[in-house]
């Protein structure tokens, strides 16, 4: 029976397969004539434990075709989240897929990639009728593995995936009660949690959460104009915080103020200024790194992709602390 | 060849393919006898377009092989994020697996459970041999989809999968700058956003960020000592603002104050201001429904998946802003 002869088309078709959400691979192997072939898959599937078999499906329309079906090797690559590219290359009717690519040769010849999650080597044990496609069984022979996140495809998209948290994910809170649940709160409690965390190193514990945030912005973009940084600092109340904020830096020590061009006033770290950020700044780090550490890398990693997408679908045009404003005039050259 | 005489032992096996994510399903048919049986599998693969056909595998040695070898239609259930405990009950061996499940028949009697991503009815096509395993291709005659989460299985755990962001997530930051890429900023910044469009709202815009906290934690948790709220709200200075948010929801003619037992100052909320916090709660419910239409839904439930695990993984201890605290006597019955 066609698509066409069943009740759906093969659009409805495409997009229910879709919502199994998969892993990618690149599938390689090396043709009779030296021809190095590959191919993006997400057809992938495991078989068999014991002899350990694995599957995979290839159009029949497929240029390398040839090459797979008479290969008596072809190599399995589970792609990590950092190699999209790699997968849209290889999806691609390219001619030259390995062109810039460093690959060395395994069993029969076959092409093995680095930088993936994991690869497995398999002897072609079985090629099945599958309509429009030849599925291919192989004898895992060989296999290595890293501990890189891996990439994922869902719903016709790159995806990371990140481990379901043991609290039930979709409590619905009533109408008027959110608790939990609430985004808001989400967000808010989860910062709150981090900034908790931060204050407790020493490189930062002088400094209130105003002083702080200067120091880094100071520190990404010195010698600024007291009124650009209070809008980029965007608080409700920016000039007066921003003001304590270089107060408390300048009785520190820290911070020193020059005339810039056209007589327009600039504050900057100094040299000592300078170095208390860079230990700031590294002892955030450091509890950045036991934070994500507790989460896992590979949540970690997802829930910084979450953000990162969060905040630019629902930024209303904030400015970024360390972005110069638009009315901020450029520093003279200093020697700090 | 065995597993034992490859270069690595089952257990490295199961862990690389573990590697490769993947959807959950649940697949059912009909026995010969009537009997209605039914696996989990992540075996499942897409394998042809026209004809429309799909495989998964089944190991020899399941109970359900005899019903699955000859039933001439099996129906493949792809879970969504729900139906996690669905999964696991199918992936033991017990007896009575539909009991107390809402099925209805479809072809050939295989049972069709409701709930799922998707549905699709297969008639078998192809059984072939595969090791341990039997793999199954059968031909798609009737599909339904839904707009439910799908579930995922990633490295031996169930997980949640999210669109990579535009942005590359895995820019590293050198060890002295952070940028857009440091966790601390990413959760300050989303949470900045959220709450800014929050105060756009007519039924928030007049409080204060601490009055506007307070009026949430009293109308979960009404009359309540002002000294535990202070506690529970867990500022740096709590006892100043909650005092200050106290007498600006006063001011407001939203708030009383009595004495409860042994003597206790208790505050609360009267009837303006609870049908003013429910007023508050529902435009929050409202811009957070706005939010998460933006990043969509799939995305909006693994970002609150993540940061709830997140919270539970890094939370010192703090006490939520909703909870009785230790030193607070129980409120007298009042009738607000």
């Amino acid at each position: 029976m066609s698509v066409e002869q069943a009740g759906f088309d093969a659009l409805a078709f495409r997009r229910t397969l879709g919502l199994f959400t998969t892993g990618v691979t690149i599938i390689t192997a090396c043709g009779q004539d030296g021809e190095r072939v590959g191919v993006t898959a997400n057809s992938f599937s495991s078989v068999s434990l014991d002899p350990p078999l694995v599957l995979w499906s290839l159009a029949k329309s497929a240029r390398s075709l040839d090459a797979f079906t008479n290969a008596e090797y072809f190599t399995i690559h589970i792609l990590s989240a950092g190699q999209e590219d790699l997968s849209n290359r290889f999806a691609s009717r390219g001619e030259d897929k390995f062109s810039g690519i460093d690959v060395t040769d395994g069993f029969g010849g076959s092409p093995l990639i680095s930088g993936c999650c994991a690869r497995m080597q398999c002897r072609t044990v079985h090629q099945y009728e599958g309509g429009d496609h030849i599925i291919f069984v192989g004898e895992v022979v060989d296999l290595v593995s890293s501990d890189a996140a891996p990439l994922v495809f869902q719903a016709g998209k790159y995806a990371l995936a990140s481990r379901k948290a043991d609290a039930p994910p979709f409590v619905t809170s009533t109408a008027t009660e959110f608790k939990d649940d609430f985004l808001g709160y989400l967000l808010w409690r989860a910062y709150f949690q981090f900034a908790a965390e931060l204050r407790k190193e020493g490189a930062i514990s002088d400094y209130s959460d105003d002083e702080f945030l200067l120091l880094v912005t100071l520190a990404h973009n010195n010698w600024r104009s007291p009124g650009g940084i209070a809008k980029a600092m965007f608080h409700g109340d920016a000039e007066e915080d921003t003001q304590e904020a270089l107060a408390g830096l300048e009785a520190k020590g820290l911070l020193e103020r020059m005339t810039g061009a056209d007589g327009v006033e600039l504050v900057g770290l100094n040299r000592n200024g300078m170095d208390s950020a860079l230990a700031a700044l590294a002892a955030a780090k450091s509890t950045e790194a036991v934070f994500l550490d507790k989460l896992g890398l590979w949540d970690g990693a997802a829930l910084k992709n979450l953000l990162r997408g969060f905040i630019v679908e629902t930024d209303p045009g904030l400015p970024h602390p360390w972005e110069r404003q638009d009315n901020e005039a450029e520093p003279l050259r200093t020697s700090v």
